[in-house]
This record gives structure tokens, C-alpha cells and sequence, in this order.
């Protein structure tokens, strides 16, 4: 089996390892591989999940973490928390898996007033979130150039576009992140009926709809869900649905039941060490390197402490 | 349920429609939807695959039809046939779905000199081709820029690169390419094990693998494959592995058993006015407009007549 082992490049969607090594050193490593980069690591580039800006989704298929961006979608947040608080999202659906593109849920019954699930204390509208004051938020630098934006980089952890001369920043449409479904009205979307990027990225729909967060694990499990067979994707017969058993945020959840996963910080010199080894791969098997890399690219690591 | 169907924009993988309607035009259209530039097409917009160079995978899931691109690939390709005229993929497994990267299928006792299913005619080792003289290749130029590479656009329906500076064209690993595993050595690929593109495009790949086409039909199958637990994303246990029931060459199959599939063109007037449709959108939905557009993000549509 070796030789199909190496048959192509190293992993480079969520990485598990140990803890630091001794002798890990913090300068932006050249010539080192990833793995090498993540093992030199220090507990301090590492952060833990807030459980206040958590999302835990069980269903048949297992668990999917999403880590909320309150910094960049203040308002839909908030009232997603209120959702998740009233377990809104309990017994509800995925109702679209539209390939190379989205995975998509909600209620089933969103358009019938009669059969629709109540809202409660819970906003039906919240005015778009689509960017936000540069001023406002942290940002680092990713120099590499980019199709869509004038400037890219990370965010607090989170994969952004920057427009210095309007003076925007937003989230941007990476593999893996969580986005609020809308009608045609920038105000139309609530946070009740969620998407989930899978595919080759779909920045054109950055600016146009809120971005509330990422999935920090579980990716796998709805990447891998069937494709439906409707238009966009939609599952036709309502048997194909998914259901949701349990969504709950993090606070919510009893501490046994939380994950501890660790996510590397992206405003360290371990993480620009990490960006140049996508850069330039240092692995054997590479035989010419990019040089460059593009933002969605970059993995985000993870690890289990 | 409209309020659903309009939430996240238009389909943009594969689209199949009716042939051209009365009062087409063949200038590059301004305002207009990918819909509505696609059903305006004319029948020169379109062209048949070439059963000679068409793989047909047939497994347990349905069929994955492939376009393969001899004028990238040429000995690789010429290796291929004499393996798929020998049968030799049938009842060869996917070995690994690597979420976000590829899936990949070849022989799993590749590894074992004793039960490798053998070659026959085809050989072993094919030299890497990796990049081609520019001068030899159509080239449809996409102005939007690259982060990876000084120029990209299509030859032949198919994405690709070029460096202008160095004489040199190249396919590039967009969603749905299809790619030859290799060992460490650049000569060390045969075509004998396949790995298809899912997620976001591994750009950093290109040049270092050779590719051989791209899947036209049948992506949804692959891409919704349970992913591997294993390292890399293989399959652990053999009874995971999934079944490779039939693998042809187009022209080996009787007529009736092919498919009647038409891709559009790509040194086509439509397919630019297509273009200018992924970079602005003018479908309703849209509130912000992002004025230009990724390779790997202008959709190659297909349809059966």
C-alpha cells in the first residue's frame, strides 16, 4: 500500500496532534513541512472553543461543530442563540445538498403559517450582515493576492476579504462555513435556516449574505451526505430529509458533553510558519512548489488535547 | 418552500437544456442570466464527446462518464486505453475518499507482486506530464487573474494555466479533474490508479501530477462517498472499499449503452457571454455583484440532446 499512500500530498484538512515539543522554536519556519510546523507548536498558539459561541448539531450521522462569529454577524447571532436556546433547530431537517456547492437546513414546513415551527422570543428578520468597519476588527495578512477581494487574510480565526478603500471587511465563502439563507431582501434571513459551504469555494456569494461562522469539525460527515436530486439540490421526497436530533450551543450543554478541541490561532508566528509550508511544500513527494497560496487553501488545524 | 428555493442563488454545476431557441444571439450578452445565455445557445455551441476518448466507471452508485485529454496527456492517455481495453479496472475498488481533496481508485494489492492484477500490454511507468508547449494548445483567456499562476483560461473544454515566460500550458486541478497517482519519482505514475478532484481545487497540485481529464457526468456520485477513516483519507477495513463493477472505453461499448452527452463549447461566443454571467449575476437575488470570476468557479455546462 505504500506506494498509494504517498500517491497524493500529505492531509491538509483537520490535523489532530500531540502538544508542543520541547525545543519548538517560533520564527517562521523555511524549509519545514506542516506536520514539523504543528509539532514545534507552543499551548499558547492553541485556543479553546467558546462555548458561548458554539454550535453543537447531532445527528444520525454523528456530530458537527460550528464555532459562531459574533464579531462579524452581531445581530444574527445573537438571534440564532435565542433559536438554539428555545432547541428551535431540534427535529428540524437538512433539506438540500447541492453538490459542489452547499449543504442546506431548516424547517421543512418554513412556508405553511399553520405548520411552521414557532420563532418565539426570536427575530423572523435581521437586517444583513454582510460587512463590517475594517476599523473593528483584527486582521492578518495573507500577501499572496486573491481573485475576488483586494486583500485577504484570517480574522480571529475565521478566513476574511478586506476593501481598504471602502473600508470593509467580511467573512469569506471557505469550504466549511456557515451562512444564513435569505429570500431576495437584504433583511429576509434570521439565522433559522442555515448552508454550509462544500466545494470549490463560492466567493461571488461573499457581500451577499451573512456569514455567522465555520465548522470546526464534522465537516466530513455532511460533505459526504447524498446529493439531492431537485432543483439546487433539494431533496424531492421528503423521506430523503435529514434530520437534526439535537442542535445546541455549547453553554447549553453539560461540560462532559462539550468537545475540547483546540484550534490553532491564526494571529501567531506558528500559523505564518504553517502558511508558508502550503506556500512552498517541503514534503518528498513535491516536485515543483506553488509559491503562492490562495486563502481557502490555508487549512485551519485542529487538535483533541 | 420558495422561500428555501431562492436562498442560495442558481445551480451551477451541471446544467441540461433544451436545444437553442428562435432569436438567438451570439454576442456576448450583458444583463443576462446563465439561464438565459445557455437556452439562446446554438447547436454549434455544443459538442459530442469522443467515444475514443471517454471513460465510462459504472459502480454500485451509478456512472461517472470522463472526458479524457489527450492532447495534455498523451502517453498517459495511450496507456490508459491499452489498460481499458485489457479491462483491467473492472472489479478494482475506490480506495480513498480524502474529504475536501480527492477519491481516488486503483488496485489495492497494487503494493503485492504476487496478487497486482496485471498489466499486460500497458506499461508501468509513463514519464510526468506535467506541462505542455503553449504553442501546441488552444487558449480561451480568462482576464480575472490567478493567485497561482500568470495566466488561466480553457483549451478544448478543459481549465488550464500557462506561463507565457516559460512557454508553458497546463491543466489545472479544478473540481471534477481527474489525476494520476504517482510515487515519489516524476516517472512513477501509470494511469493505472486515478484519484478525481473534490472540494476545493489543490491548485498546489498542478505540475506535479499529470492530469487526464475531467469527470463530465456523474461528480455527485463520487463526491457524496463515505469518507476514510485512515490516513489520507483510505479506507481502513477491505469491506469498506467500494467496487469498480465496469470500466470502458466509449468506443468499446455498443452504441446504445454511450452517452448522448453535449458539453458547450469553450472558443464559443456563448461560453463568454456565459462567463460574464458568473461574474456578475444578474439573477434577482443578487445584491452585490463581484465583477469577476475564479477559474475553477465558471461552471462547464453539459446537456443531453
Amino acid at each position: 500500500m505504500s506506494r498509494m499512500m504517498r500517491s497524493v500530498a500529505v492531509a491538509v484538512a483537520l490535523v489532530a496532534l500531540g502538544c508542543g515539543a520541547a525545543g519548538a522554536e517560533q520564527q517562521p519556519a523555511k524549509g519545514k513541512t506542516m506536520t514539523e510546523v504543528l509539532a514545534a507548536s507552543q499551548p499558547s498558539d492553541w485556543r479553546r472553543l467558546d462555548p458561548d459561541n458554539t454550535m453543537y448539531l447531532d445527528f444520525a450521522a454523528g456530530r458537527v461543530i460550528i464555532e459562531l462569529a459574533p464579531g462579524y454577524a452581531p445581530q444574527h447571532v445573537a438571534n440564532m442563540k435565542i433559536l438554539l436556546r428555545q432547541h428551535y433547530f431540534d427535529g428540524l431537517s437538512i433539506l438540500r445538498v447541492h453538490d459542489n456547492y452547499v449543504v442546506q437546513w431548516g424547517d421543512p414546513d418554513a412556508g405553511d403559517k399553520d405548520k411552521a415551527k414557532p420563532f418565539g422570543e426570536a427575530k423572523r428578520s435581521v437586517a444583513g450582515e454582510f460587512s463590517q468597519a475594517i476599523a473593528k476588527q483584527p486582521f492578518v495578512h495573507l500577501p499572496d493576492g486573491d481573485v475576488y477581494a483586494p486583500q485577504v487574510g484570517w480574522s480571529g480565526g475565521f478566513p476574511v476579504a478586506r476593501d481598504p478603500k471602502q473600508g470593509q471587511t467580511w467573512l469569506t465563502h471557505c469550504y466549511g462555513m456557515v451562512g444564513v439563507g435569505r429570500d431576495n431582501a437584504a433583511d429576509s434571513g434570521s439565522g433559522a435556516e442555515l448552508y454550509v459551504v462544500l466545494g470549490h469555494a463560492p466567493r461571488h456569494l461573499d457581500r451577499n449574505v451573512t456569514l455567522v461562522g465555520r465548522v470546526v469539525q464534522g465537516m466530513e460527515l455532511l460533505a459526504a451526505l447524498p446529493r439531492g436530486s431537485g432543483a439546487l439540490g433539494f431533496y424531492e421526497k421528503p423521506e430523503q430529509r435529514i434530520a437534526l436530533k439535537q442542535v445546541r450551543l455549547g453553554s447549553e450543554l453539560p461540560e462532559a458533553q462539550r468537545s475540547r478541541i483546540e484550534l490553532l490561532r491564526t494571529d501567531t508566528p506558528t500559523f505564518t510558519a504553517l502558511i508558508e509550508t502550503r506556500r512552498n511544500r517541503h514534503d518528498e513527494w513535491y516536485l515543483s512548489q506553488a509559491g503562492k497560496v490562495e486563502l481557502c487553501n490555508v487549512p485551519l488545524p485542529s487538535r483533541q488535547p
